[in-house]
C-alpha cells in the first residue's frame, strides 16, 4: 500500500460525511511579520498591540485573511488535491479574532454533492470550521470544487444541492468581543474617512499597483501549509508557470485596499468570491471596491460595510470595469469578492 | 471626495507644522528574525539575548536600523509620496534601543521649506520623531525632500533653511542605559578588534557581496510599511524596474560591514546620508568603511567611532574610491552614510 | 593589518584544537515562521504547541533542521571560508529539542587532519557542538571538508583520521524527555502510518516537487547567519550561478518527506550525508526514502527508523534509482541523506 497522500476523489464524498483534517497550527507573531512583509497591510488593527487595546481588543490579532489561509490551508489534502476548480464560496463568517499564541485546526462538512453531465467529474460542497485550542470556532466557510473522479463508471450519487445565502445576513454578522471604537484615532489609523462618509454605490481606486514574485506567492502559500502542486512544480502544469494561490491575491488586494478604505479595520463575512482569472508571478495587481450595502451592527460604534473588492492585474483599475458587453468578467479581473468589513461610526 | 491618499504637495507644508503620521507598529521577535533572513547580519548583541545580557542590557535589541526603517516608513505617505528626490539626513540619534514588543509610532515637525526656481518643486526640512508606547523617543533625525507643487502658480513661502550640524557632537550621543563592556566576549562576538585598535583615516574593505533580489527587496520594504510605488510597481517608473528603497542598501552596506567591523555593535547616531545612485534586483552591493572619527562616551567601556560607510555595485570594494577627479562619486559607489557606532573598549 | 576575516587555511589546524565560534544565537517564533515559509514542512509536532503538549513536549520545538542549521552556520567563519568541498557527516545526533526561546552557540574540536597528496589541500576532521544557554548540548556531529593550504610549501602535519561510526548505533540515540506517543493523533497529524507499518527495504515516493528561488535560498541561510559567499555573489563564482547551500536542499527533501512519512516527527540522529551534486536557482526538487532499519527505543511508543533520504533534481523521483551501474549517483541525485526518525509506534 503507497504511504502517500493520493487525496480523495469524488466518490469518497458523501453528505453528512465528516473530516478532520490535518496539521493543527500555532501561529504567531512570526505569522504576523511575515504577513507583514509580504502583504502591503497597513491596517492599525493588526499593525500595533496598543491601538487594538484603545479598541477593546486585548492585543493586536493577526490579519483575518491570514486566519483564513491557515484555516483553509489545512482542507487543501482532503478537499482539493484532485480538485478541477475551486468554484466558489459562501456564507463565511469570521467568529472571533485569532492571536498570536493561538493553536487553529480545521474540519468540514460535506454538504453537496452533484456529479456532472460528463460523468468524469463532481461537485462537492464543504463547510469548513476552524477552531482554536479552546475548540471555539473562529471562522466558518463554505465552498464548493468540482473533482475528479477516480472510476468514471462508479455511478452517480443521489445529488443533493446545498441552498447557500447569496450574502451573510448583516444580523449574523459577530462583533469581537469588547470592540468598542469610541475612542478611535483616525489619524493614526491613517484615514479620515469612516463608515458613514461610504454609499452604497460608491467605487474606490486604490490606486497603488504590486508585482508578483514567485518567492513571495510560493513562501506565503507554504505558511498557511497549503501544498497543492500547481503552486511549487511547473511540472505539475505540463511545464506552465506556476499558479498562483487564489488567497495570495485576496490578500493583495485587500492590503492595497488600505488606500481608500484604511478604517475597514475587520473583516467579519464573505459572502462570495470568485477567482476570475489565474495570476502568475511577473504580473501586476491592483484593486478597486464598491460599496454595496450599509448595516448598522449591535455595537454602537461600529458600522458593517459589504463590499465587492476587485483585483485586476497588468492595467490600472481606473475604469474599474467588472464585466464586459458579453456578461463575462472584463480582461485583467482575476478576483471578484464581495465579503463584509467593520468600521468605526462617527 | 477622493477617499485615497494624494500626499502632500510643497504648498501643503509650513514651518513649524505638526504631522502625526498613520500605522502604529508593534515590533516583534518576527521581525528581528526576518530583519536576519534579509540581510547577512551578524552583530551578537543583535543576536543573543544571552550576549545582550551580558552587556548590561534587558535582551536583544532590535537592529537599530530595523528600528529606524520603522520610524522611516511611517512618513513615508505625508512626506514622501510626491516626492523627486530624497536629498538627504542629519541629526539623527538612537536615543533609546527598541526591543520585541515595543509599539512604535512617527511624528514629523517642518522645520525648513524653500521653493526651487524652477517653480514647479520646493524643497522641504522635516524633523521626525519616533516614540515607543511609553512616550519615548527612541530616534529623532532630519531628512529634506525635493517636493512637487501641486499648482506650479502657487506662490513661493518664505523661505526658511534650517541650520543642521553637519555631525552629531560626540557629546550628544546616547548610550543606552546599563550599556556596559566590561566583560565583553570579543571570541562570541566574532571579531578580535575594539575601539582601540582603529584609528582615524582607516579604511575597511569589507570584501563580502551579495546580489539583490525583487522578492527581497519588496519583502524589506513592505516590512517597514514604506508603500512608495516605485519600489513595488514598474508602471509607476513607466516600465523601468523597481527602484530598490535607498534603506534596502543601508541594511545590506551595514551587515556586510561586520566583516572588519564586527564589534561596533549599535548604532548611536546618523550624521548624514546620500542614496549616490539607484540599485535595482540583480545588482550585487559590497561595502568599505573609513573611520573618520574617535571619541569617549561618559560609559568608560564604550567607544564611539565615527564611520563612512559607503556602498558599492557590481565592483568589488577594493579600490575604495569615494569620488573620482570630477568630485562627483565614482562609478558605482550607491551609497555613502556618516554614523556613529558604538563599540567596546579595551 | 587587516580587520577582515581571512578564514583558517589547512596549516592553521591541529589535532586536538578547540574552536569557539562566534555569534550567538537567540532562536524565536519568528524563524518557526520562516522556517515553515521556506519549507513545505507540516509535521504536527513542530507546527502546533497543543499537539507537541499532547505528545509530552512542554511546547513545540523548532523543526530539528533548523536548529542544526543555525549550530552548522556558527562553524562556516572558522571551519568552511577556505573550503574546497564539505565531504561528509557522521555521528550527529540531536539530543535535546530546540524552543524558542533558547540561544544557541557552537564550538568544535578538530579530531582529524591529513594532507592530500597533491601537498595543495588537506582534509579537517571537526566535532561540532551546538549547546544552549544552559550549557545542555542540543546537537553534535562530526563533519570533514578539504581546506586550502595557505602555502604549499607548509611541512605536512602527521595524520590522524578519526575512526567514525557509520551509523549512530540505535542505542545511542536520545529520546526527548517525556516524549510519549500514548495518545498520538494520527489524524491531526496527517498520516495512518505508524513505525509498525514501516519494514527495512521498503522504498517510498514522496512525490511532491518544489522549484528553487534565488531569494528563498539565501533567505534561509542568512537566517542561519551562514554567509559563504558562494550562495549569494555570482562574482564569487566567476559569474557562474549562486550555489545553493547544501542545507537549503536537505529542509526542502525533509519536508517533501513528509507525504508518505508524515509521523517521522523528529530527527534523533545523522549518520551520514553526501551533497552528490549542486543545485541552482531553476532546479526542481523531489525526494524519495528507504527504510535501512528499525530499532525499538527506551520508550515504548517511540520507535526509531533509519532512513536514507534522497533528493533528486527536474526528474521526479519516481525511478527512485540512487546509483548508475557505473556506482556513482544517478544522474538528478544531489543529496544522500542517512538519518534516524523518531516515530510513534502502534
Amino acid at each position: 500500500m503507497s504511504k502517500t497522500n493520493p487525496g480523495n476523489f469524488f466518490e469518497d464524498y458523501h453528505v453528512g460525511q465528516r473530516l478532520a483534517h490535518a496539521t493543527p497550527r500555532t501561529v504567531t507573531e512570526g505569522d504576523r511579520a511575515l504577513y507583514g512583509a509580504l502583504y502591503p497591510s497597513r491596517f492599525a488593527l493588526q499593525s500595533s498591540d496598543e491601538f487594538a487595546r484603545a479598541c477593546g481588543l486585548p492585543q493586536s490579532p493577526l490579519d483575518d485573511l491570514a486566519a483564513f489561509h491557515v484555516v483553509f490551508g489545512k482542507t487543501v489534502p482532503d478537499i482539493s488535491l484532485n480538485a478541477v476548480a475551486n468554484l466558489g464560496y459562501a456564507e463565511g463568517r469570521f467568529l472571533k479574532p485569532v492571536y498570536p499564541g493561538d493553536t487553529l485546526s480545521t474540519h468540514s462538512e460535506v454538504i453537496g454533492v452533484r456529479e456532472n453531465s460528463n460523468g468524469k467529474t463532481g461537485v462537492v460542497w464543504v463547510r469548513s470550521t476552524g477552531v482554536n485550542q479552546d475548540g471555539e470556532t473562529v471562522i466558518d466557510y463554505c465552498r464548493w470544487v468540482m473533482v475528479r473522479k477516480r472510476d468514471a463508471a462508479a455511478p452517480a450519487p443521489e445529488p443533493v444541492v446545498p441552498e447557500l445565502a447569496t450574502a451573510v445576513p448583516a444580523g449574523d454578522l459577530v462583533i469581537p468581543e469588547g470592540l468598542d471604537f469610541a475612542g478611535y484615532d483616525s489619524s493614526l489609523a491613517g484615514s479620515p474617512h469612516f463608515w458613514d462618509d461610504y454609499q452604497p454605490g460608491e467605487k474606490i481606486d486604490h490606486v497603488d499597483g504590486c508585482m508578483l514574485e514567485e518567492a513571495e506567492h510560493m513562501m506565503a502559500t507554504r505558511l498557511w501549509q497549503n501544498t497543492a502542486k500547481v503552486h511549487f512544480n511547473p511540472a505539475a502544469r505540463g511545464g506552465e508557470p506556476r499558479l498562483i494561490y487564489g488567497g495570495h491575491i485576496i490578500s493583495m488586494a485587500r492590503a492595497l485596499s488600505f488606500n481608500g478604505l484604511g478604517n475597514a479595520q475587520l473583516i467579519a463575512g464573505i459572502n462570495g468570491g470568485t477567482h476570475a482569472a489565474p495570476c502568475f508571478a511577473g504580473d501586476t495587481v491592483y484593486a478597486w471596491s464598491k460599496v454595496l450595502e450599509k448595516a448598522e451592527t449591535p455595537a454602537p460604534t461600529v458600522g458593517a460595510l459589504r463590499l465587492r473588492l476587485v483585483a485586476v492585474k497588468n492595467t490600472p483599475a481606473g475604469a474599474m470595469a467588472l464585466r464586459g458587453e458579453d456578461g463575462k468578467y472584463a480582461p485583467g479581473v482575476v478576483l471578484d469578492l464581495d465579503y463584509w468589513a467593520l468600521m468605526p461610526r462617527r
